[in-house]
């Protein structure tokens, strides 16, 4: 068979898997690019249904402890939606509903007879980005040749999620090779943006994005090697969290660049409020996860460190400072608007505000690149080979196989171990440097304290059109330097406020060209998200912080209504 | 000038700087194999010094605080005494004695000002490893071609040592390239065992082992990256601990293999109790190094980690494991006899002991090579070129420029990044695997928890002697497993009881050639001490369990006596 068939055959057994009963009727013409409400009016889902899906996690943890709903219910309302989200969007790649379903059952006879929950996240269908691996199920990360694997074990993380009583119910759509800002690949296809599906989800979680935007799924997991987690939450409108490398288990999925030990990628959850968030990073610490990864480090949820310990314990103001511009390609309108408000609501919540002076952004951003590129076509190459498939060079609809010379795309010849030891002391420098120059600021915030949390964009623009999601400067130089970092939704495109403003002077080429690219008709309705950076190792802190944030925001926006 | 010269001209400085009337004039001939009693009749050190320099570091650092004993005599008498050692081992590099005597002068003025010691070393010399970085002064790490460079700044480890009060006194030998676990260099020369001045020091710490053996330091601070501060430890008779990777801060250190990322070499500390292990270790951590160094894992020391929280708290008995015998090379009779010391003191205390069953040590073993070898001869020869210094092939006395085959000498030619990220993908396999391992043998200790300890050799061997410690097996293995390891004296080698066994049946050729070499008249003397391993991150219960089995050696030492 050619690859094209076996990819063929692939995608018919998964419109196989979904029962026909689920499929909506009345979907919109794909002339209609904003469909981020017709859930609500599709006629397959009952007013029960939508009340489960619009709730928060918290809402929904608590409604499935007293037994307001059951597991299978809550199951079901999720799989509904999410199928709907599937047709929109096409943000799915795997679905198992009887082993979903079997797997609630069980949740609901444990709670019938014991009066006990299995764990934290009891009954909480969660969706997982399509390389975490269930028994079973493949995980093919849009590898034509990765079709027909069937994982024999769980990921350690689906082990846990299982223990805490969640019930992985879809998995979801990637870029082939996972390194792309973007979500398209060769078996199921791209995924789209669901408040405007002329433009991206932004990737490679973008499957994620889309998904939980549409509230198919109350809880996602991705990955972020360079921005995949946080790229598709601010694209799609969602809350993303990216933590420090080896806090949570990632051994037993499968993933690209493998071996690659200098920047790891991470998982991290996806969800609409951040009570979702906490849910899964506090639960799954709380299994103790370095007894089945040994990369996970051996570091409990510290609750001193959420009640922000280290800035002050919650009794003094904290000082934020927003990172405007890194110096190199200038943020879209749009994206100044939502780091105003953010500064305006800060402010007004009596905090402190300064600006951050960005530190070598480029030298950080080459330097993470060429790391990746050090053995990533190689890598590329290896994966894909087998069935013929060949790889993908571009995420432009009208130019898959060509090279778009985008700057995250790799070299195409390889270096030697010794020149890769060579970028990787660059690597280690430019982060004690980075460190330094953070430390340093407690001379001018006024706290006694150094910087409690930088706010910056994710990307120079809100979601582009596909195939044009070229620069991950924003996002790559927190990976470099290991910093959590939680995406927060501000507000959408508006063509009357956000217009475009005269410049003459631009960085770059890179900066004019993204100049150029603005034109608020081209973005509308798109998310607008901000960025929140934190110390390494401080994700307990960095989820008090953005709590702090976004009710903040919401504080403003309320008064603004 | 050629190198021979440039060398020479270093080593006369070293000379100079040392004060005359500290030098002893009686010294015993180079025939006097064991000169670890010579201080007390040195005739250089006061019946003052020689109270002082047999002090434990918590006694120590209690009659500092008291100011029984002024900064300034206990820094002086530490001086006479590593000196005499100096002349004895020939274990120094840098000797900076006004910097010293002065930085203690302070702290005994601030204390006398104050009524306030500065930190929790207040006022303890400390020897640091060559490659440890104080401003002004070299870290040549015996490259000819380092000679001159005098560093800009404190590495950040001193620093933090400073702001506790300590006081840097002396800089110690290691082997040129730092990767070999003996101690010779073309600049300072060798360095030997104090116990049997033909048997090496073990390295690359030697020059810290010898030191502290011969009580010439209170407190050091080795580094490890396949048993560099363990081998010294064992060899010297001392106490040694390699913490796990990012706990102790290394920045601003020189070193070898930079940028090599994946198995990392780490800082601990030397002593002659475990009392100065601990204090070293509690005191680094309370200055939060996160913050000065961004490698190091933001994780307080953790008293309940301390009182055993993960091991019954401390209520319970442990279940300790002992590997014989790693299945490639055993032990030589001496070895064997310190584990069954240890198993007697463990049963006598109360404890359960089981064996351990080894898991993939030779393939861990080629891993971890592998890693390193991906690239070591470019980095040595880099390092070496500039001087027209050759690099050393081998540590044997009669063939220092001959390659004595030895296994842990890298290949010549260096490899990919696209391979190297292959063995890096073997190596986390292989972690995940031994966790599993461990955690699996819950089923057989009997407490509901896994093994807590692992207790083994160091080397199949006590200290060889020079240019025969040819295998790195016994260390390795937990540098690749990023296990936190202590190394615990337990007795010396005895003619009488070490009698050679016969053996008929190898695991190997290397096995063979190792039961050959033994004889108990090369090694006698020589230290036998043993290597207690805990998970990863578990600094605080591997310190805790080890003064457990260090109690427990000790009451059977005195029932025996």
């Amino acid at each position: 068979m050619s690859w094209q068939q076996i990819a063929a055959e692939k995608k018919s057994r998964q419109l196989d898997s979904v029962p026909k009963e689920w499929l909506s009727s009345t979907l919109p013409s794909s002339e209609t690019l904003t469909i981020i409400d017709f859930p609500q009016t599709s006629r397959v889902l009952s007013p029960l249904d939508l009340e489960i899906t619009e709730s928060s996690v918290a809402t929904l943890l608590s409604d499935l402890a007293s037994s307001k709903y059951s597991a299978v219910q809550v199951t079901t309302s999720f799989y509904k939606r999410a199928i709907i989200a599937h047709q929109l969007t096409n943000c799915l790649t795997e679905i198992f509903i009887e082993r979903a379903l079997s797997r609630a059952k069980f949740l609901d006879d444990h709670l019938q007879t014991t009066g006990q929950v299995v764990g934290a996240l009891h009954g909480l269908p969660i969706s997982l980005k399509d390389q975490i691996c269930i028994q079973g199920i493949e995980s093919t990360i849009g590898y034509v040749s990765w079709i027909g694997q069937f994982a024999e074990k769980n990921a350690v993380l689906v082990d846990i999620l299982e223990s805490l009583g969640a019930v992985p119910f879809v998995k979801t759509n990637v870029p082939q090779t996972l390194m792309w800002p973007e979500t398209y690949n060769n078996i199921f296809g791209r995924t789209t943006n669901p408040y405007n599906r002329s433009l991206t989800s932004g990737g490679s979680s973008g499957g994620e994005g889309a998904l939980i935007a549409l509230r198919g799924s109350p809880l996602g997991v991705g990955s972020d090697i360079g921005g995949s987690i946080r790229i598709p939450s601010a694209f799609c409108g969602v809350y993303g969290f990216r933590p420090s490398s080896n806090r949570i288990p990632y051994a037993g999925c499968v993933n690209t660049l493998e071996g690659e030990d200098s920047i790891l990628s991470v998982l991290g959850p996806l969800s609409n409020s951040l009570d979702g968030i906490k849910s899964f990073y506090k639960g799954v610490l709380s299994k103790e996860p370095w007894h089945q990864d040994s990369l996970v480090v051996r570091k409990r949820w510290s609750e001193e460190e959420y009640n922000l310990i280290d800035h002050g314990n919650r009794a003094e103001k904290l000082c934020f400072a927003i990172m405007w511009d890194n110096g190199l390609v200038a943020p879209h309108p749009p994206i100044r608007r939502g780091l105003e408000m953010t500064k305006k609501a800060l402010l007004a919540a009596g905090h402190q505000v300064i600006d951050w002076v960005p530190y070598k952004q480029a030298e950080i951003y080459s330097t993470i690149s060429a790391i990746w590129n050090a053995a990533a076509t190689e890598d590329f190459e290896t994966s894909a080979a087998p069935s013929g498939e060949p790889v993908i060079l571009s995420m432009h609809p009208d130019a898959l196989q060509e090279d778009e010379d985008l700057a995250f795309r790799p070299s195409s010849t390889g270096i030697s171990a010794f020149a890769l030891w060579q970028i990787q002391k660059k690597k280690r420098d430019l982060r004690h440097e980075h460190l330094k120059h953070w430390e340093e600021t407690a001379r001018v915030t006024g706290t006694g304290r150094p910087v409690d949390l930088i706010i910056g964009p994710i990307a120079p623009y809100t979601a582009p059109p596909h195939g044009l999601n070229k620069n991950g400067q924003y996002t790559m130089v927190w990976n470099l330097l290991d910093c959590p970092a939680m995406v927060i939704p501000v507000s959408k495109v508006d063509q009357a406020q956000d217009v475009k403003q005269p410049r003459t002077e631009f960085h770059s080429a890179d900066d004019k060209e993204n100049y150029e690219l603005y034109n608020p008709a081209t973005f509308e309705n798109a998310p607008i998200s901000i960025q929140l950076i934190g110390r390494t190792m401080e994700e307990e802190a960095v989820i008090a912080m953005a709590e702090i944030v976004d009710q903040a925001l919401k504080a403003i926006k309320s008064e603004l209504n």
